[in-house]
């Protein structure tokens, strides 16, 4: 295994300017290991509504920028509600996008898992929902330990949504590390 | 169970003009049983990505209507293609927004899934991953025989996506009157 | 809705004596609401593994006394642990023997889940694949309050596996109420 | 990417003798490209059913046989049907012994997946299942193209269970070639 430095960017599944999972984003360059920058992708909320006869026309800004920046990162790690037991539409919307991409950004990256909700599953069915889509496209997705961060309510600032439990952080901060050493020996 | 007519709206989870899924939601009016009338919800297209902050300053008109629309039929066919491997952003994004009124237009309400596909397994995958996100909404969904209309290919007018096969046409008239019945044993 | 008595039966998906779900299965005849009763089924562990050449030479007993208790009862509650994110093996080898008696013994038969583990998320993974059997099976699968019990090592006493957690019990009254009245609505 | 010899053993997950998965496994080790030699664990039916009393008092020989078999192969091709639409009982019951093992015979082995069916979906439903088992065995499951075989019916020898269709075998023959290059960069 190389120890080469890594850049993974973080795809985030809500708009909501508190969300928890925003905060669980912006937490994440802080608890990095050495030689790991995360940096954010932009906004799912820059994409238009899938349409196959729009994407004949040409592929959005978005798509294009979005794929490139996955294309030219070691990782991506996916950080995103669960609403109604499933993928967020906007998020998976994104996603859509991005899989037509003749350049498969998608193709053999290393991705990472990661949710956070105010109920005890902390988003799990949501991120199996994300493996399947994943196996399609055929990614590299991080298998253990996951990351699903139940009961929000407790471990973040209610008003920015900026993540204060340090428990959370230190368990982060070692699933960070081993997703590390994954991306290293997939790439 | 009681023989009372019954309407059943269409929700379509794809935006392009030809596609086979479209062709399937035109098809059903005509194949419907006596005394059970299909008509199409509002488009998909309709509904802005779903951001809490701006549901917080109100619903949009089209999650009011299309709610209100499902909460007066007897019945959802939801008609939509899978989009790697999992429910389009585009349908998730607009049962993400009709999830939140207040008036919970899904609940207890019966939901029959149909899809089309090119490929062998014609949106199985899309159809799972919608079941969950039904019980969480706690609506009755249709169990069997399940309408996955594979090869699409060579049983749509590729030009227009019009349904053409006539094997698939007897399939999904027996799948509509069972869904009729089922319909009317929830009510 | 009518207010018949009915009768539960509970089918438990571990073998071991100390089972936290054999705890639940224990606690639920005392948590039932007026005019329920809930019986054990037989044990799991008495069903050969299937094999369909074993199958034509007839059924096993187990399966044909299984499938007669189904069949006679107004609902199923399974009770089970969840193995490897998954529903348990030996669990499911009963479901497959039974699901091949001509008397299709689940159809359109009311089902509750429960689960316990020690984790966070309860035995969620298991009671999903669950579902998607009971797809198949045609059954009525009762959907929330879902009973996914977390935390297990605090709440059942560690020697006996039996349910101790007051909140708990509470929690499984309401949910066998509700389950009742789905049973009602469904027969 | 070393080009070293492989060996990869077969878990076949039916007991029955004229299987048409039984089928697709006989037929691998003719398929496999140069370098790569393919052998079949024992048998699924020399488990007994999974109960974690009888663990304590020690693993059954059949579990630490063929954990150790799977322990010393390059990969698994796991070649099953599907039951309910899940993972047979008497497949996900061997799975659950094996992963008790201390050594945990799976954790990051590649693995393959194959299905046959009479149906349209040729196992699918269960492959899926069984990936989110090997999410928490930390397995490495090959993602396309997959395995999935319908209209079995017309492609096997229905005395034998034997792969007859020459299309399936020149599929599969293709499949062990991109998954050979899969395992020699995963080890």
């Amino acid at each position: 295994m190389s120890s080469k430095n890594l850049h993974f960017v973080t795809l985030l599944g809500s708009l909501r300017k508190a969300s928890v999972n925003g905060g669980v984003a912006r937490a994440l360059p802080a608890l990095a290991p050495e030689g790991v920058k995360i940096s954010p992708l932009d906004s799912v909320g820059d994409f238009p509504l899938y349409d196959a006869d729009v994407q004949a026309a040409g592929f959005p800004q978005a798509a294009e920028a979005m794929g490139a920046a996955i294309a030219a990162a070691d990782g991506v790690i996916v950080v995103s509600p669960e609403y109604n037991y499933s993928v967020p539409g906007v998020l998976k919307n994104a996603i859509d996008w991005i899989s037509r991409l003749p350049s498969a950004p998608f193709r053999q990256k290393p991705i990472l898992l990661q949710s956070a909700s105010p109920g005890a599953l902390g988003g799990a069915r949501m991120q199996y929902h994300l493996r399947q889509t994943f196996v399609f496209l055929d990614a590299r997705v991080f298998n253990t330990p996951e990351a699903m961060i139940g009961g929000a309510g407790g471990k973040f600032d209610s008003a920015t949504g900026d993540l204060t439990d340090v428990g959370t952080k230190e368990f982060l901060s070692k699933q960070l590390a081993a997703f590390a050493d994954f991306a290293r020996r997939m790439n």
